[in-house]
């Protein structure tokens, strides 16, 4: 009987697994290198906890289920819920600011295509009670000190930011009611990714006044930080909303990473529990959807039941990255690296097998990576298999081992040496 | 609104973040030195993948749903399926033997109590493709390299191991029927886990037979392979199966490991799709549950639509392990670690603290791990929190900078030098 594996998902044979190792391994370095400490939480939650705050895109995506106890649950689509719910359960006990990283493997409904699976894997960085923009600094410059670390440049990649709190001021200002808030930013946040006709039957969805449409598109084309004050009147919420942003680039430069980073108001993001700063990675040129995103959450610990704490991270996936990095040529070492071992034991003959087994877990008890044949065969083919596992080294038995002796053989240089078992081993 | 956590799961803050990540880099080291590759599959299959071949104990724990396009799914509470499925999906391409491993996270339904959990981490390290009790050897020597590694003893550990094959000649001998068989063995593999009450009213539920009952019991009690030929006629299948069973003695005594290695034919295994060689791992004294445990299964590629390809391998859960390895003092290192920077980067003014980050993001750049304080105050409290993230050096900024100086303290030493800042960091 075959089964198929499930649509949408992924199998890691080890040559995907050592990419998936190669991407997962540099954001935990990226994030431990800035500060941040690793948590994570359980792959399945209540399902209530993805219908509080996450937006009706997400609610619509989750694989559900019931257990045993009638419980409803959700395989996790994302892990920020968890990460408000951990750290509400510790709010007294932990020392902030909260450092934290997760790299989360998640699970959406989504209509699988290029760059979106059905399960991946995110990089999860936020900073929790700090309500300054250095944090989103200091978050934004984390993202981008992995992709540029990995061996992207200012020609592949570009942080576009904005600030929902400066949004909500420009639409108020227009006049959009704030209840209407949330639904004009998941329409808002559709701008670059449909088609304009399909995004202006969006609007008109949710902005029934022709005149007001008109004046959110108009706003919606401004370029620059400093248009803003020309397209609507400045007061004194809208004025700390701008001098966040300003505050935020500027630190940005400082950190050395200002290159990589430009206002767009189109940055709306889909996510409900956006509060202040917002921003997505793209490849220049935006053939991909976006790399990550995030953005300052200040409500979300409170609407989990916790106290009132300022919060910003973002959320980086597999999918789009690996094809980023593919297309760039930053993958090759990985795709092509295969099995890479220290040592390779061979024997002359099936008389020195059970030799080899004794040698071969002896250096591995050494923590040398070692491995045998177990077919054997001739010291041609067994050398072979040694290079087809990219030994480095190989141990060769033969009836020397009457003598004690080992012939080790260097698989870069060809040479090869006579040496003492128990010395060989005491070497090591 | 308070939402809880799933009864069942775990949370992992930092500090139990360190530990689960110590347990799985172990196991991970353990596979590579042994000559494995990492692989891995989906979090979930098709439900049917679970009812195929797990046993009836396995079925009734999985979480289970269906979706949006009316799948039924299950999340893996086992490997070995997807392991089956995978290998199977390839065959014709993979080199043989197949060497592989992997960590997958892993969820059962369970009643939650101690060292057994809804959700947990298992290392899988399997051989296909050898049909020899080598590749038993050589899997069991990887676990055991493992545990040894990590700080265990002989004194703290044993394998136990039997044979499935010979059990299923010495059951028909007593004149037990074939299709009896997988019933047989699920309750011969409660004996030691359940009060012997229990265990006899369970075997009275698949034997009826009371004089078969107390042959099956005689059985039991045997304490060493050649017992058998005491207690039922050798023939031409059993005898093959006790010789892979010294074979396996012999080998695991040639790898060094043979101290922490016993018969014992109370070992069958819960899972259905075991053929041949099986053992479990026990903390010596038996006080927890199986550490782990695996054996051949000859026949599951075939049950998957595969070929007819010999198999063997074994699974560690984290839960019993982290339970031994805390209760053997293994752990405390990883318990009171905390957070470990390389570099703290202090100032000792406000007017400084857009130099400090400066610093600590350049820092970053250069691949070393750097921290600072986002609060600031004196330099006493900011020397503190380095202290407390256990930083091995101390940049403090101060009014030498106009010079284009930097305070360095060492850590350790207390020791302190001023150095120009762009000597400094040249010479990382």
């Amino acid at each position: 009987m075959k089964i198929p594996p499930v649509k949408g998902t992924r199998d890691f044979y080890p040559e995907q697994m050592r990419i998936r190792n190669f991407i997962i391994d540099g954001w935990k370095a990226a994030s431990l290198r800035n500060g941040f400490e690793e948590y994570d939480g359980p792959i399945f939650e209540h399902l209530q906890m993805y219908q509080v705050k996450s937006g009706d895109e997400i609610a619509e995506q989750l694989f559900s289920l019931t257990d045993r106890g009638g419980r409803e649950l959700a395989i996790r689509p994302e892990i920020t819920p968890t990460l408000a719910r951990m750290v509400n359960q510790k709010i007294n006990s932990l020392p902030r600011p909260i450092k934290w990283f997760s790299v989360p493997r998640l699970c959406r409904a989504e209509r699988p295509q290029k760059g979106r699976l059905r399960e991946f894997f995110q990089w999860n960085v936020d900073i929790i009670g700090v309500d300054d923009p250095l944090a989103d600094a200091e978050t934004i410059f984390c993202a981008l000190d992995y992709l540029l670390q990995v061996g992207l440049t200012a020609n592949d990649i570009v942080v576009k930011i904005s600030s929902r709190k400066m949004l909500a001021q420009v639409l108020e200002a227009i006049g959009i009611e704030q209840k209407q808030l949330e639904s004009v930013y998941a329409v808002l946040d559709k701008r670059n990714k449909v088609p304009d006709e399909t995004f202006e039957q969006m609007l008109k969805g949710c902005i029934g006044d022709s005149a007001k449409r008109a004046q959110v598109l108009g706003v919606m084309s401004i370029k620059s930080l400093e248009e803003i004050a020309s397209v609507v009147k400045m007061n004194d919420r809208l004025a700390p909303a701008i001098d966040d942003l300003k505050k935020l680039f500027e630190t940005l430069g400082v950190m050395g990473v200002g290159e990589f980073c430009e206002f767009d108001i189109g940055i709306v993001r889909g996510l409900a529990y956006y509060t202040g700063i917002v921003y997505e990675i793209y490849d220049k040129g935006a053939e991909l959807r976006a790399i990550g995103g995030g953005g300052r959450y200040d409500d979300l610990l409170k609407t989990f039941g916790g106290p009132a704490i300022p919060a910003t991270g973002f959320g980086i996936g597999d999918c789009v990255l690996e094809i980023l990095l593919a297309k760039k040529g930053l993958l090759e070492k990985q795709s092509s690296g295969g099995k890479r071992i220290d040592c390779f034991v061979a024997y002359a003959a099936e008389q020195f097998k059970s030799k080899a087994v004794e040698i071969t877990a002896g250096l591995r008890r050494k923590k040398i990576s070692a491995d045998f044949s177990y077919k054997g065969g001739n010291l041609g083919k067994q050398l072979k298999e040694a290079s087809s596992q990219n030994a480095a080294m190989c141990i060769i038995i033969g009836s020397e081992i009457e003598n004690g002796d080992l012939v080790v053989k260097d698989m870069v240089t060809g040479e090869q040496r006579t040496v003492k078992e128990d010395e060989f081993f005491a070497s090591l």
